[in-house]
């Protein structure tokens, strides 16, 4: 059955999970909150359905508990870092703070990290920019799901792209899209519940557009970009900027052959103060001006209402916060699973 | 008639149109230089179509031949830019490759540019960048043509996205592109053809999908951003990062209740400097390899080519060079018309 349960509970219980698996008390903190955060801003691909996934990487090596992060290459604006094979979250924001204090001292900085794993969701890492009134970016690859433009191979992953703006009175504006038409759970999830998918979201292993999930999920099957051409040169640029730029790997899952340790999540981060380039406070005025402008123009017919980029996770996380997240049936067993299995008492989580 | 010219012939052709208009000679080579490497490669909507505007906008002052630009804000790896309202690419030229210059010093630096004109092909500056073995971003706000996403007024430009990144053997891999779903030129000659359009590029200005280009073209329909609320979503980021932190405008021709000169193009470049992140020679290699990758990947049925971004472009660059640029009717007339204007011989056009 689905529970409704306090987002500090929540989050409360993956600390003790992550901790049970091994991660020092502030490594598992920033794990939980990655997650919890995700799942408040209705990104539930990247929330609690991964506990189970992380716990199990935690126990099985893939994630590394006790990671000995490097710094390979630094510049005052520039920084190359191996993650290890930490935690996403934890190299993640601490890739990310770094990079925020470099821009504050210089005006820009970029950051890559190789050897990663899964990083959680991308406004995590951009929201600590807007936090400190700066435009944050961040980039990652992921494993292979994406079919090239005319073809039908996995080759690229989701490749998603995060961008954050603060306003004055309005919350900060954040773009986080995968270059995929849709996103890999979505499709799973169409399968667990017996349901066809839209007949542009992916093809079959012989590259035919398919609505049946099972051949993504089972056969093998690629996720089709969005927009076409246009999504396809977008996530071979986040490939780029991540994989390639950060001296991993080209491919999420390949490039065995080159490198040893390639085999790894990469990611990169981007930091701008806007006080080197205008007036910050004229800055955040005008976004608010913007924002409010594309909210009052026009809307058609059945459109009740126009949102910004972010303002409907936005909605979703306010609403968490007030009235609880539910969590469905499913990722409820799967967290419930994990606890015993690490032998924590998951009445906690069940008696509710 | 059409005719088919070479392309040094025509570029000196409107170096002498750009300097009878009253460009100095080094700034009549870079507008010329722009719109000759659009029309080469194939991006006609920014190419020598535009010879007339411009000299137009420089007759009546909308571009301002004799500008003074000026550095508003400076550090070592940043840079803010009033353009003076100088012809796009001669200012577009000259912040981009300072911004290159202060990357190759520092490791990436970023630069904002407001009070622009039309700047014509993005490429233009990110290859300027690939030259120099960088990683080259362009980014510019553009007139207002797009609705936001559930909207049908214009309220955002077409605002493209511009990434250029070297290899080693193969060409820079370029990604170009419109947030629209389709070039403004593309609905405006399919008016002047008496053709259709797609049923998924725009509304009319009631908020309803039309396939009549007249709807768009004469009575103020919008176009479509590309995938939905994704393209709509970057088109938003692109307005931020070039109008809003240039200091300049929220959206192109409005915000004049803000600032006097408000009312004008605005641009940003980046420049990345891959040896400060990883080994350069390394990376160009691997690059080559991921190009292969995509390449060599199986095709859909009816697909003869996969094509990495940049390449179609190259292709018909490739063609043009060897061939010669093959003009139509309605734009040799435009250049001769405008060469008339302007006092020059247009036989030199004309007698082929």
């Amino acid at each position: 059955m689905s529970i409704n349960i306090d987002a500090k509970e929540i989050e409360q219980i993956l600390i003790e999970i992550f901790m049970k698996s091994g991660l020092c008390e502030e490594y598992a903190k920033t794990v939980a909150e990655n997650l919890v955060l995700a799942e408040m801003r209705n990104t539930r691909s990247h929330g609690l359905v991964q506990t189970s996934n992380y716990a199990k990487w935690m126990k099985n090596g893939r994630i590394n508990i006790n990671p000995e992060m490097k710094i390979l290459k630094e510049t005052p604006v520039t920084l190359a870092i191996d993650a290890d094979f930490a935690p996403g979250s934890v190299a993640g924001k601490y890739a990310m703070d770094l990079t925020i204090a470099k821009a504050k001292e210089n005006g820009i900085a970029m950051t890559t990290v190789k050897n990663g794993t899964h990083y959680g969701v991308s406004a995590y890492y951009a929201m600590r920019a807007t936090n400190e009134d700066m435009i944050g970016l961040a980039f990652t690859n992921s494993v292979k799901l994406m079919a090239p433009y005319g073809g039908y191979e996995r080759e690229l992953g989701t490749n998603p792209i995060c961008i954050a703006v603060p306003a004055e009175n309005h919350k900060p504006v954040i773009y986080d899209g995968a270059t995929s038409i849709a996103a890999y759970n979505k499709i799973f999830f169409a399968k667990t519940n017996g349901r066809k998918i839209p007949d542009n979201w992916a093809l079959d292993n012989t590259g035919h557009v398919t609505t049946e999930p099972k051949d993504v999920v089972v056969d093998g099957g690629a996720v089709l970009p969005f927009g076409e051409y246009k999504g396809y040169g977008l996530a071979v640029m986040v490939n780029i900027m991540t994989g390639l730029l950060s001296g991993g790997s080209i491919i999420y899952d390949e490039n065995m052959e080159l490198k040893e340790d390639s085999n790894a999540t990469a990611y990169s981060f981007m930091a701008i103060d806007i006080s080197k380039f205008t007036e910050l406070g004229e800055f955040k005025k005008t976004m608010d001006l913007f924002v409010d402008r594309l909210k009052t123009s026009n809307k058609r017919e059945g459109i009740e209402e126009i949102y910004v980029p972010g303002e409907p996770e936005d909605i979703a996380y306010e609403k968490s916060l007030k009235n609880g997240i539910c969590i469905d049936d499913g990722v409820v067993n799967s967290i419930k699973e994990t606890m015993e299995s690490l032998g924590l008492n998951s009445s906690l989580l069940m008696d509710r």
